[in-house]
């Protein structure tokens, strides 16, 4: 995108000008930008430059323009800058922050911080906010926001656009709009597109779409995400248990949601624990310690295991040397096909191609892959370890044997560990990793040796 | 979610009574749903009871809502329907279908299926069509729709929303409105928010909004989905080379693309080649082989390189046989170092959270981490190796020191090889994970060999 060229080109000559002191050509350099590109802009000049040169910049801009800026920048930004300008500054912006935005930088600053800042709120405000606060961190409520726009059944559209050019503009959405009864309860919606093309004596009651889809306030986001996969719709209203509307979460609230998810699942399939919001780089030495050690303790213990094996074919061993150049790759090869088979199953049954009676096709098709691939690298074994390794043809056998037995079971375990953590309840990306690599250690080590010592009668 | 719950077990009744043959209160059944899940049920009675009975209530559907329905349709069951029905009823599916599904099901339709239903266009439908069909399957163009709202910039508020009310049913959004000049080419945007809250004889040229985000025809569609992640619109406009205003992308069409992507980047990470869209179950197992096999080949050749290096301490290892015990846990144990700092760095990239710059930073806090871990996995094997094992004092400390060395260089190698896959242009995720497990599998035997003969003075 040419856009995003360009972008890097000006983040990087309005540091050089506020490097140069030349302010006031920095501020015309970033007001030629979206407020997204500010963001990205100040977020640039405070990792290069430091946070007072942005603060400058910050205090340059026009007021509502900075309040939008703000809102874009990462929370740990948002609270270097909070920490330098005046309180004054501070509640300013937070006042006019969008509900949901505010929520979120609320969260992020010190208790006493947002004490002060909450002070001389109504009380009906810090009530709010103080609900919003305390909604769990993967809720759909702390997704919403309350700025949605309500309509009374009883309304005519001209009513309902009359309102609308009243308080759109301090909504977050105005495109789809919720009619509720007198007791708050959510009774349908309307969408813009409807209000715009009706007539306007038209009876709100007349074109109210009832089958509305809602979340409740504590169901998952990733729950929330799915509905807006499935549904594409532009928002969704949340509920509480009394089916009383108590907000909305927009679309574009989902992407973070998403992209949160599938991380998750790469951390946990590589066997990293905890996976917060945290930036790489945010994340201290020891925590990264934390996350990481207990699962490469629970491999090394399962390889000890594996060792054990080894062991007790120590005679056979240390008659036929060789056995052990060919152990690794053995191994490597079995851990590899499982996990191929494994990620290709969590994947279909995390978008839904792949369901819980398909087990059998799952296992029927593992298999022949299998044993094909089985065969194929065995035969390439038998070539390069009797052509090149000039290595006796039993121990060559028994390479070539162990290979597709192991390639076949690995394959079959890799393709229904995930099935079966699913159906007692466990995450297969969590399960599925560590299982199978130490399941397919063990098998090809007893594979291998057992083999060994039938093939060469030791 | 309560609906979810709910529908699974209307689906199930609507198999029940097909398959008892009282149609008609399946039909009442299935039109208490959404289109959208009228569509899941439709998939799981073809699944169930075949493609004869998901027909009959297909058709037994209001044509409207029939036309729907078969947009939600996965494409090879819409595939399916179109093989049962009469020409005329494809006909007039694709007649009334958006442009864009309508573009979707002609790219999976047979050729002379295609040409059947396209005799009956217009020259320039036809044009439009097959300009449509041309663009590459992962560009912006195979994305976009021509159904979007186009103003002129001398009407006012009020003739555009008149325009809206006459258009605006056909149209794939109405809340975003393009602003053309004589030319065809995009100079602005107008949202229906601001049209809906501003005087009907307000001029359109007094509210467009001129800083406009777009994206190319030919644009990666990854590309297009980082844009809506960042800037949260509900709509981007596509442009040809001229500037000239050709579809737009609705947000609802990215969710696929997201998904898309990461089921790449994951399929990639566990060597799988090519991730078509097809679903896991339909894809033949001889291209389940040709994606998986070359993976697991170049695995296996880099692994023969481990086995020559064991080879050449053959000696070391028939003095000291359970050398061999501990091989398998200290290339394990490094090769899962090394993919949780390459899985970390991945994710940081793919994100935006780590740049290139940053590789000083990942180093430092990789060697950092990996001198801590590694010193916690030797403490632990220290005590089971001399404690359990009851081994030599001397493997004890050749296996720990190695252990803590290994570690330290699977890190280290984790966290920049991504970085350099990056910097040479090749995706980190693909390059990442085979170079890994191979260069730390090479280097943990050469350093445990080295250090045995060193150590056992052998």
């Amino acid at each position: 995108m040419d856009s995003e060229r360009n972008f890097e080109g000006i983040a990087q000559e309005i540091i050089a000008l506020l490097d140069a002191k030349k302010y006031m050509r920095a501020r015309d350099k970033i007001l030629g930008l979206l407020e997204v590109d500010m963001a990205e802009a100040l977020e640039e000049v405070i990792e290069r430059l430091g946070i007072e040169y942005a603060v400058i910049l910050f205090r340059m801009l026009p007021k509502d323009v900075s309040v939008e800026v703000f809102s874009y920048l990462p929370s740990d930004d948002q609270l270097a800058v909070v920490n330098v300008i005046t309180d004054k500054e501070v509640k300013y912006i937070i006042d006019e922050l969008d509900f949901d935005d505010m929520i979120d930088v609320l969260e992020e600053l010190p208790a006493n911080i947002v004490d002060k800042i909450l002070e001389k709120s109504t009380k009906e405000e810090r009530k709010q906010i103080n609900t919003f606060l305390n909604y769990p961190d993967d809720s759909a409520g702390s997704l919403m926001t309350p700025d949605y726009i309500s309509l009374q059944k009883d309304w005519s559209v001209g009513d309902a656009m009359a309102h609308i050019k009243r308080v759109g503009m301090d909504s977050e959405t105005v495109y789809t709009c919720y009619v509720k009864d007198r007791g708050r309860k959510l009774i349908g919606i309307v969408s813009l597109r409807t209000l715009v093309i009706s007539e306007p004596e038209t009876p709100i009651s007349g074109i109210i779409n009832e089958d509305v889809v809602y979340v409740n306030v504590y169901d998952d986001q990733e729950d929330v995400s799915e509905m807006f996969k499935k549904y594409g719709y532009l928002a969704i209203p949340v509920v509480d248990n009394e089916m009383r509307i108590v907000g909305i979460i927009t679309v574009d609230d989902i992407f973070g949601v998403i992209e949160e998810e599938y991380s998750e699942d790469f951390e946990r399939m590589a066997g990293v624990l905890d996976s917060s919001d945290a930036e790489y780089l945010d994340i201290g030495v020891f925590k990264h310690v934390r996350n990481r050690l207990p699962w490469l303790m629970l491999l090394m213990i399962s390889a000890m295991l594996t060792g054990g094996i080894i062991r007790s074919f120590e005679r056979l061993l240390s008659n036929v040397i060789s056995l052990a150049v060919y152990l690794p790759m053995l191994m490597g090869t079995g851990g590899n096909s499982g996990s191929q088979s494994a990620t290709l199953i969590i994947r279909g049954m995390a978008v839904g191609d792949i369901e819980m009676r398909d087990a059998h096709k799952v296992l029927w098709k593992e298999l022949r892959v299998s044993l094909i691939v089985g065969l194929a690298l065995s035969v390439l074994n038998m070539v390069k370890i009797i052509l090149l390794d000039r290595e006796n043809v039993l121990v060559a056998a028994t390479v070539c044997v162990s290979m597709a037995v192991i390639v076949t079971m690995a394959k079959c375990i890799g393709g229904m560990l995930p099935m079966l953590a699913k159906r007692v309840g466990i995450d297969p990306a969590l399960m599925a990793a560590p299982m199978i690599s130490s399941l397919t250690d063990i098998l090809s080590c007893l594979t291998y040796f057992t083999l060994a010592s039938f093939v060469l009668r030791l």
